[in-house]
């Protein structure tokens, strides 16, 4: 069988990826806490990680730490939260963890749709999501031994419509299966390069 | 007359800009070594350079290193480039700038074609040019005292082709005047949040 990394894999995404790709894969949960710990904010600790897994299939990201605040208030430590965590984050773990990934598996990254519609708040965000939308287009061309790597950019989840409803004013939502079945096509499709997106 | 402080105003862009804007304002050149010297990826040094040049009308960034290089052998190091640079440079010049723009004036950010269309060792500054619209974006919706905020997006340039048509295999090269062009529609034109494409 093969195996999936699933980074983030105890958060609300992350479970329902892992439950949607329990049929096709092994699956590898990581996290802050869990059996197989990383900080997306250090390339030791990823480093260590892969170190710790060894060779997978398919790595995901269903994590990522970024700022939210007002802009006025905002200072560049502020914002490094977003370029450290959730954009240099995934980046590195691309950079590091290609290696470690088996010939034809692939990797998926997790952005949002505030890059693509403002949400009060939102700009360090945006930066980040929309830095690894790219990175992962162009790095897609360059990728060895057919290595794929997509993206998906969900909206709110029905399921934390009720914390961030005054900031998704008149956003629809979608359920994490939804969003997981974008995962799904990324893992077990047949597309590179590509920002899935499940806006609604 | 009003005031454009131009970070990057010696290079070809700039100078360029700084020739199309000069019958509207005058002209602040700020690079690596003219009168106003600032390092992008030094926040101490943009904080500086907008205590030496006071209050603005218009902030035009057409500077920012990014890293190019094969993506096997990147590094998360070689990555920090741009996006200690190019990203968080033209970043932070916006969260330390905005204090210094005079009511109604702007910032006008620099991106790059390569976000769009994917060339050979771009996956970096991809990250970098990508990160920097979406926080333009972003950051637009929650400019204070109407200060507007754009992004001009280049093709490679006439002047460079020499240098770089390895790289932009079939792409249209643009001369720096029309590039030049998108800026003063940013500086002098109503719009916000915008990403001025000059791809053709």
């Amino acid at each position: 069988m093969k195996k999936a990394l699933i980074i983030g894999g105890t958060g609300t995404i992350g479970s329902a990826v892992a439950k949607a790709l329990s049929t096709t894969h092994e699956i590898l949960i990581a996290s802050r806490s869990s059996e197989y710990q990383v900080d997306l904010a250090s390339p030791t600790s990823i480093k260590a990680l892969f170190d710790k897994v060894g060779t997978v299939d398919a790595v995901i990201i269903s994590a990522g730490s970024a700022h939210f605040g007002p802009l006025a208030t905002m200072t560049p430590e502020d914002n490094l939260l977003s370029a450290n965590n959730k954009l240099l984050g995934q980046v590195n773990t691309v950079l590091i963890g290609k290696d470690y990934v088996a010939d034809n598996g692939s990797f998926t990254l997790v952005t949002g749709i505030i890059m693509d519609e403002p949400i009060k708040d939102g700009a360090s965000a945006a930066m980040a999501n929309a830095g690894v939308k790219a990175f992962a287009k162009s790095a897609a061309t360059e990728m060895p031994r057919g290595i794929r790597i997509n993206t998906v950019s969900p909206t709110v989840l029905d399921e934390s419509w009720s914390i961030y409803k005054d900031y998704f004013v008149g956003f629809e939502t979608v359920s994490s299966n939804k969003v997981a079945n974008a995962f799904v096509k990324s893992v077990n499709g047949v597309q590179t390069g590509q920002s899935f997106t499940v806006y609604q």
